[in-house]
């Protein structure tokens, strides 16, 4: 089954739009509690909650090889039915990209990834090729310095464009595959809803709701597709870390279920 | 010892602008030969010929465990007089390259780093940060799809800048700890040549020599800057495989000697 399928049947089986974000700081868990143990809580916690699980491979990478098996463990340990998205915003040269590809999509067996999109088409081309992954380019990110280059005015024949408005074209006119998707932060509001009304069927995932800022229901509102089967929206460390205690596993999911839900009634509700 | 100033005493005592990407892709090697054995007798060949080396993270990730170990006991057994690059073009939101710079940096104790530019200065300043080590920044890539994005022209009160531009002259503007550099092509000589001429004394990172297509002596000409101390340039295939057989590693010396000799003499013969 393809990712994008994946993640539509997930989506609906779960009724949610909800992914957690598997960014797990060994310097923020309970007291004798190992990476893997806390991640393989938080998923038994969470599975019927989420349509796409999403680690980030920073917090691995920085723990070395031990790092690395906990991310391999934690990989294997999701349930079949539910997507993996490795955020790894990976963008080097084509024959680079052909490593990073091999690596994320067959040693891991990554289901989709994140990519970078300033290297180009020829950098994002080997993720692109594996047809029944998804492929993730940035467009306008959740951090506060996004604006520095992402906004910047591009100057063509009829007006200008802001940078990540060529990027969600140039990425919507190489989606031959139809497994690509754009990631626009949740901080972002009118951004979010730009792409979104551009184009109304092509995958985003959304992150920086929660503490990075962004206001759950209106990114519900503005994010979401109508058949609600192409929208990632992810919470980190709200979830993660919603008790620091010996809960720590019950708390992510009241926390999951929380987010879930007020997605869910914001979706319903559009006038409020 | 800071990262510029070992680079510069590195390029003075092997009288080398050379590094040697150690882009080491198994099925590339002679028969029963491992990763770090192979990159353990290119370091023993041409540790005296260069100005540093610079590993691809992508080809050992794509290996597993096995692959980061092959990376570690490499960046290990490098010289302590060599700086070493990790090329990891990293760029991700300011949490999540905090956890990057501490898994390279700390780690992993890599000199310098490569790092994307698209998410802005909060991506990149938790590698800024660290005095000591060196940043190169994505500028104008090598590879066939640069211009996608990079060579869009950015309006502005004062006429058109092209975004790789904008790029060095926000990197130049946040330089405050003097140890960041710039990622330029040398399949691209006129962009080349408009960097080094705007910034004489930034580090120049240049790959793009060799088998994708940069030639040699113009890249020297153009790219270097005038006391032959911040500028790296990269080749990575053409000295890894200048043999398939067992005489690799003379055959890697060979190449190496070569390449570091006819930068030198582009630059001794300037009007050649």
């Amino acid at each position: 089954m393809d990712f994008i399928e994946k993640l539509a049947q997930a989506s609906q089986k779960n009724k949610s739009l909800l992914c957690v974000g598997l960014d797990t700081d060994p310097a923020l868990l309970p007291q004798n509690t190992g990476v893997f143990e806390f991640n393989k809580a938080i998923i038994d916690a969470t599975a019927d909650l989420v349509c796409a699980y999403k680690p980030n491979i920073a917090f691995y990478e920085a723990q070395g090889n031990p790092g690395m098996d906990a991310l391999q463990q934690t990989r294997n340990y999701i349930p079949k039915d539910i997507p993996v998205i490795i955020d790894a915003k990976r963008g080097d040269i084509g024959n680079t990209a052909k490593a990073y590809a091999r690596g994320l999509f067959e040693h891991y067996n990554f289901d989709a990834v994140t990519a970078s999109p300033y290297l180009g088409f020829d950098s994002l081309e080997p993720f692109i090729s594996y047809r029944d992954r998804g492929v993730f380019i940035l467009c306008r990110t959740s951090n506060p310095g996004a604006a520095d280059f992402q906004s910047l005015a591009i100057a063509s024949d009829n007006g200008t464009k802001l940078l990540y408005e060529v990027v969600a074209e140039k990425v919507a006119s190489w989606n031959k595959n139809v497994n690509l998707g754009l990631v626009v932060g949740a901080t972002y509001p009118r951004e979010l809803k730009t792409i979104r009304e551009k184009y109304p069927e092509i995958p985003l995932l959304i992150p920086g709701v929660g503490t990075q800022g962004g206001e759950l229901s209106e990114t519900a509102r503005l994010g979401a597709d109508a058949k609600r089967v192409r929208t990632i929206i992810n919470s980190s460390r709200q979830i993660l870390y919603a008790s620091k205690g010996k809960d720590f596993a019950a708390a992510a999911r009241k926390a999951a279920l929380d987010i879930r839900d007020k997605i869910n009634a914001a979706l319903d509700n559009p006038a409020r």
